[in-house]
């Protein structure tokens, strides 16, 4: 099997460092051996640190992110529930989607593709008789960041719950979920945390956890809570076996992100961010999302008008060696979806591929790197 | 991150070996990627010649085995739906529990925690207002193959499904599905296939399928299928970011089970089930599963009397850097279960076993080595 390394600029997976390459291959050892509880124990840790809670339940379900949905819906929502569910692209869309087959009873807030969802607008759709609302903040379709302001003390004023995707967010966009009062929320593994797709990173709170769901077998989180026990609460009870090198990769990519501190990353994402956008913006593309409801590791950006976008795409991808995404849904074709997470945050990997677009479209590269290069220089605030 | 490497001789995962390690630290690229596509392509096809099936659906889901069970759940079985299920054992009370969490009408048929379900007590439940019958063809808490004689006929005359847990069994126990009219499976990567744990291989067929349920969105088979299409099918539409590592793994194990050949494969576990069987019963361990009863891919022990064994088995993980499972449910205290599992299933690591396990009751490990060595000279029909 020989794969030929790309650059991994697009939705996710993100570019995995080679200490998390090399973390993953270190020797499996048995779910219930005592030193990989340990590192349970740390990985839990470095992930309360991450989503800025401190939440006792936290761990990484067994699934990937979209299993993290499905975990969430299957353990906190009961059918017959009314969930008020933003949706602003395809991961409102597909949340809407769970819990409708979940038996609850949906009610939408929507926004144009690219466009924010006021919380003001959340906060109108609440009513007292709802268990739930849910927004995504990082919508990973659009690039567009959630307004979350005074969204918490609404639903908390009924005893309901906020609950959150931060799939894209988590470790790139400044988000702290105690501060921002939300009560469970879910992630992915491969976005800006660079580790491999295949995790969930999960967290809920005391109010979450009142009156857990049991229809899964497989998403029990109470259950699953028997194996993720933490310090002092007794030994371990098997569940499921855990993916081992999964979580090896995991613990290496949250101890990177900690080595250089949330504050740094959230700052070099917003800079990352801005300095591709201007680059790209040099090149035609120009950035979905209005001022101020950006989402920084992910710059959604309209291709330039007459331009074939596909063909573009699939020789950057062939010759290059460089992945960026397509438009979803109504975008499909009009837009590219530009990964700005974690390694691929930095001037280097984005250099390259300032350098390979303006290649392909048999253009000057010089005003785009200059560009690129003033935005490292000016840092964004 | 330093771990200290043991020799996995549990219920899993199994010895990952080197080659493994090596395929899933291979650099990450996009799930939407042509090369990733053609891994997944080969995956699928290894899968089926591993699961003796011509099955068009025939995939690894994204999580553990357990979750592997979930999905069969989700996917197939219907609230109200009527399912002979079979218990003799964890893995059969699991799967009792995940059916009635779906809302299904579940029929036990029991046998006792070490001894086979008479394939003819499974057909006696049968009736035909059922939906399916379930059963653990490897029963890793106690170490116990399945009878499945006529189970396919009696279930399809009345157009009823037959569905297997074949976890434990999958690349180390003889399993023929198409053979044996099993309409759709499960399994798991950390076992016989010497994955890490993480992925599970999954297979149902056009009868199987005729009906999917949708209840869950992260185990949708339906939308699950758009992603992981055959050749020929058209282009792979998103549904989750596959687990790329972790498949790079699985495919390079399944090479190798298939550089061995099955035929072979099975052939090898059984000889080193009864060379293993023959020492540890020199030691005083006596097998749970009486003759013709058991699986081959673990060897499920009594415990001799008087012998307090987590003591043991504790030292056997700490100073000698091996592991063994203790026993689960009635059997805990009074039971070990022993992997033969891939690389585990062979010599060198089952003398390693019992020299520290002779070792560690302060006998002479000199009868049992002799043993193991006669057993591995006279292969096991």
């Amino acid at each position: 099997m020989t794969i030929t390394p790309r650059l991994l600029l697009g939705s996710g997976p993100s570019p995995v460092p080679q200490r998390v390459l090399d973390a993953l291959a270190r020797p499996t050892v048995g779910h219930l051996d005592p030193q990989f509880g340990a590192i349970m124990d740390e990985v839990a840790e470095l992930l309360r640190t991450t989503f800025g809670t401190e939440n006792r339940v936290t761990l990484p379900l067994s699934a990937t992110g979209s299993g993290g949905m499905q975990a969430l819906v299957d353990t906190l929502i009961a059918p017959g529930d009314k969930v008020v569910c933003g949706v602003h692209g395809l991961f409102g869309e597909r949340m809407a989607d769970a819990l409708g087959r979940a038996g609850a009873e949906v009610v939408r807030v929507e926004a144009e593709w690219g466009r924010q969802i006021p919380a003001e607008r959340l906060i109108e759709a609440w009513s007292a008789d709802a268990r739930a609302l849910f927004v995504v903040h990082g919508e990973t379709s659009t690039g567009v960041a959630a307004d979350l302001e005074g969204v918490a003390d609404a639903v908390h004023a009924d005893g309901g719950l906020f609950l959150l995707d931060c799939v894209t967010s988590l470790g790139g966009h400044p988000l702290d979920l105690d501060a921002a009062g939300v009560d469970a929320a879910f992630s992915g593994s491969q976005k800006c945390l660079n580790a491999p797709p295949g995790l969930a990173p999960f967290t809920a709170n005391d109010h979450a956890t009142e009156h857990l769901q049991r229809r899964s077998w497989y998403f029990d989180l109470e259950a699953i809570l028997g194996y993720w026990k933490a310090p002092g609460e007794g030994a371990r009870t098997y569940h499921h076996t855990a993916p081992i090198n999964m979580i090896y990769a995991l613990h290496e990519a949250l101890t990177i992100v900690h080595e250089e501190g949330l504050d740094a990353r959230w700052a070099r994402h917003a800079t990352a961010h801005e300095a591709l956008r201007r680059a790209m913006s040099e090149l035609g593309f120009e950035r979905l999302a209005p001022d101020g409801e950006q989402l920084h590791p992910l710059l959604a950006v309209r291709v330039p008008d007459g331009l074939e976008e596909a063909p573009v795409r699939t020789k950057l991808l062939l010759e290059h060696d460089i992945e960026v995404s397509g438009g979803l849904g109504p975008l499909a074709g009009r837009a590219w979806r530009i990964g700005v997470m974690g390694e691929g945050a930095s001037l280097e990997p984005q250099t390259a591929l300032v350098t390979a677009v303006a290649d392909l479209l048999g253009r000057d590269p010089a005003g785009p790197l200059s560009a690129l290069e003033e935005g490292w220089k000016s840092p964004t605030p």
